[in-house]
């Protein structure tokens, strides 16, 4: 924790990013779980708590496709940052950016676990998830293109084809977020099994970083 | 963090893995506690507030063992983890599920809590819960045959036969908690309490590591 | 974390347990602020916000007092754990123990900020306090007694004079706190009074370690 | 984690203290969310979730004016942390004080997030989320004092023009923060703006630390 040349000091290890960071994806995957709450007394009056946990499965779908979207995040965060080489203020404030919309997430996750049934609300509720959903997307292109604009940040033995490959990625993953957020207008469902399946493409490894 | 040998960058060490599941163990332990709410003026009225604290030993009970049971996975998943050399996107990914099943403990936590006294609710709240035990149980036997396959991340240095022991243990802890689920059917007071014995036998010291 | 001799590894470093420990510090700690809900608009009806905010105060000051406590505990954790060379599985238990005690506060600090000016529920919500906040340094006594024990786990360096004056530090912090327990049953102004002294008096630094 | 000689032992390193203090900004900064509630099924009756969701933006400003402002202060506790060497005790007891102010902030940003549109109670929100906010620039500026002070913890190659430059700024900003608090008793609106302004002032670098 002590650099022995100050001269270094503001070229700071990413190290304490990171760990606030993952502490802000473990709270906020971790909160998620408080939007299912236990049925009282007098909600079950009439039907038998079995039904009732059943019944709540719009609420344990939301709950799986956020923390697995979350528990992505995280792991490509931890991917990535392995690319970076150091910080400095400005992307320390757009992780902070970054970070405010993935705190977000159990909002967004409770009104889908609420609403996707009902006929009247459930558009809504799916436009503002895939909103939801969308926006940590796009900080996290804005503070990849401001990481390793002409190797800002990065570790400069990376490939530039690589960092090159990255970016495209990025920006794709972007088109998608944002397309089901517009399709959900025209077409709630679609726009749902979409994120569902943005979901599942990330589950497949990221690329290996290639070194010059 | 910075590794001096970029072609080692893939076999990253399970340091930040460990970290981010430290959070998610230690905020769905402390998470556990807001299940018990205090009781407003309202419920209050025509009884006094010891008799009340004094009739919430269900919730107490339910948080005891869950905190037990949590702090047992965490301590296992500190002594497995010294077993591990590395890490790789499918082992995290199978991490993200088993902590999702973690998190998601505090739910039937509160459902067992609530309803354990209840002669109609009783069977659906035990087998609930005995349910929400057993899923991490599932998860930590996956992630440790895919960890453990042909010392895909262990450390090389291991005994085949220590390693073959565990294997074995683990299954053990599944039929153990499947069959819970399924005596809890039959038998919810027996269900029950069986978890508690293997939570008690969870608090024995785990083997010696072996090394060839 | 890859300890190079295998030989070693049961012996492990206080590392990892320290970081879950501050996690739990640091989330019961921040968890006392959501006993302190917002009033709703029908609660306000016929008042002004600002008098209900100011009427709040026994909430603060039990947020107040329970903050210090954890704050306190979480600094003497880190002082004691300087004092331990390694851990072992029954030391993780107690500990997890200890955390369970601390996890536990959120709830008598919401139970005395609610009722402690309430004549008919005063006393019983103090008693509650007072003893919530013994259990931790009850917890806190065994892991000492079980770690310091013939220097199971402590420093080897460590003076014996040192250690035997801190287990009678520890067991008079016991003493206190269990007689504000049974004071609180006669007098609980008087006991809530004595566990304030007790905070601040712990609020003076911890005694310096001696090494022969 | 363990010092090989132990005379250095009082003179510990802020690690830990920086790893709980990461904790408590995280978790804080995350359950700023929790205050944002999804409607229930009947207070939705009569008008469509869009429309109420869309009327919560005083809820979203009031989460993202917190979370920026949390964010901050984490980024500049990260950053004048490196410029201390060591800490003690008292420091410590501080930085617990200074936390408290951070992890009551979901409170008063809730207050301000429920009460800032209606006529009757708006002035009074937003003096109690402008003397929240205030708060811990009161605490951060007393631990700064207290440990720059005659270079007690600071690093001893650290400038003095510097850390006066450091000090005087400190103090700006306690005025600042304390005539928002009073601006808000006469004009809340322009209180409230003037807090935006110094959150907006302070996403600019700090000063870079100038060694001897």
């Amino acid at each position: 924790m002590e650099p022995s040349k100050p001269a270094y000091n503001l070229e700071i290890s990413t190290q304490r990013l990171e760990a606030f960071s993952d502490g802000v994806f473990a709270i906020a995957i971790t909160l998620l779980v408080l939007e299912i709450k236990v049925p009282d007394h007098a909600a079950l009056a009439g039907s038998s708590l079995g039904d009732y946990l059943w019944h709540y499965w719009p609420k344990y779908f939301a709950y799986i496709l956020s923390f697995i979207s979350i528990g992505i995040y995280w792991a490509n965060h931890h991917y990535l940052f392995k690319l970076f080489k150091r910080t400095d203020h400005i992307f320390n404030m757009l992780n902070v950016l970054f970070l405010m919309t993935i705190a977000f997430l159990p909002f967004p996750t409770a009104v889908l676990g609420e609403y996707i049934l009902e006929p009247a609300h459930k558009q809504t509720a799916i436009t503002f998830y895939c909103l939801g959903i969308a926006m940590p997307a796009v900080c996290w292109l804005a503070f990849w293109l401001y990481g390793s604009f002409k190797g800002r940040l990065t570790d400069h033995h990376l490939k530039d084809t690589f960092i090159s490959q990255l970016t495209r990625r990025f920006i794709l993953s972007n088109v998608l977020y944002i397309s089901a957020v517009i399709i959900s207008l025209i077409d709630s469902t679609t726009a749902i099994t979409l994120n569902v399946v943005i979901t599942l493409l990330y589950l497949l490894p990221p690329a290996k970083p290639q070194y010059a």
